[in-house]
């Protein structure tokens, strides 16, 4: 299978990547190092990086900037960071890649915990999220030709110990966990599903 | 009390506005008619509406424009509908008015059934709704001085039937209930809830 792993120098990207190259054919995108570097805030790169790729099976998303810190600062200036990257970066991802996307293929995309179970310092996260979640639900019932997508939702990372501050008496979510969750979407049959940990 | 509706010349803000009257202050804003003229797309023209009208207890948006159509049209332009108006329009109204809402005021945005339930060619809804909750959620647990907010969610509306062929099976919302929805979350006691019929 022809993987796309957007993200994939990030935590999450490399781990997966890490897994995933045994079986299938993985393309890496990042915004610095990868096989294709990509500003996701860009329809106009976006689309030229499918057309460099050309078809695929699969579409793996983990990038997702938004803006933390606090409330106090936060503006419409800040949330942007969230607007542009988490949320129409990874939407963009889904409107521009359906048209190179093979029937049958999938798209996950990644959201998190913070959209149902707020934190402080990450309202933009939340806004993002239950963007992409909605989205997601939505997509499902208009893509063509068997086309799938889901949302992966995570508590915070196993692997992002400088995170466990912000989310008091959250579990983290472990690697192995987080790479089933992702299976489950590309390899599974659903579509329309937040996978949760 | 006074209170601040947003989208009060539409079918809800008119409906609200009838009810409300009799017993408050209320303040009409309108893209066009009303009080106040005020593009809530634009932040400039949001902070200059708030510091015109000054302090007040209550705002209530029903205020929601986004792209309707089919899914094969939409791209990130027509996207931006939902983004800039349902969206950002709503988020900035909380962001901005925080600064001159009186001390156990409330805010209360509109979002709608689509969230969880999406429709044939609302997607682009569906996202504006999902963050627009997720923020509400965010925002309840950050707000200073007892100020409140909440998300009421109707589905569609007894007083829009032009919008009933598009949802299929649902029951719409009569306006008494949607008055009550919105009753609850000015004059109850709760943050963060997402207000459904």
């Amino acid at each position: 299978m022809k993987i796309i792993i957007v993200g994939a120098t990030g935590t999450m990207g490399t781990h997966l990547a890490s897994t995933l190259e045994k079986e299938h054919d993985l393309v890496r995108v990042a915004s610095q190092g990868g096989d294709f570097q990509v500003d996701i805030t860009s329809p106009k790169e976006i689309e030229k990086f499918f057309e460099a790729v050309g078809s695929f099976d699969a579409l793996i998303s983990t990038a997702g900037p938004t803006y933390v810190g606090p409330w106090s600062k936060l503006t419409d200036k800040e949330f942007r960071q969230g607007v542009e990257g988490k949320m129409m970066g990874q939407i963009n991802l889904v409107l521009i890649g359906q048209k190179y996307i093979n029937p049958k293929g999938s798209f996950t995309l990644i959201t998190g915990a913070l959209t149902e179970e707020p934190q402080i310092n990450f309202a933009n996260a939340s806004a993002a999220n239950g963007a992409v979640e909605g989205f997601v639900r939505a997509a499902a019932i208009e893509l063509q030709n068997g086309i799938r997508i889901n949302a992966v939702s995570p508590t915070v990372i196993e692997n992002s110990p400088q995170y466990f501050p912000y989310f008091p008496g959250e579990i983290p979510t472990t690697m192995k966990q987080l790479e089933f969750m992702f299976r489950k979407s590309v390899f599974g049959a659903g579509t329309g599903h937040i996978i949760k940990s």
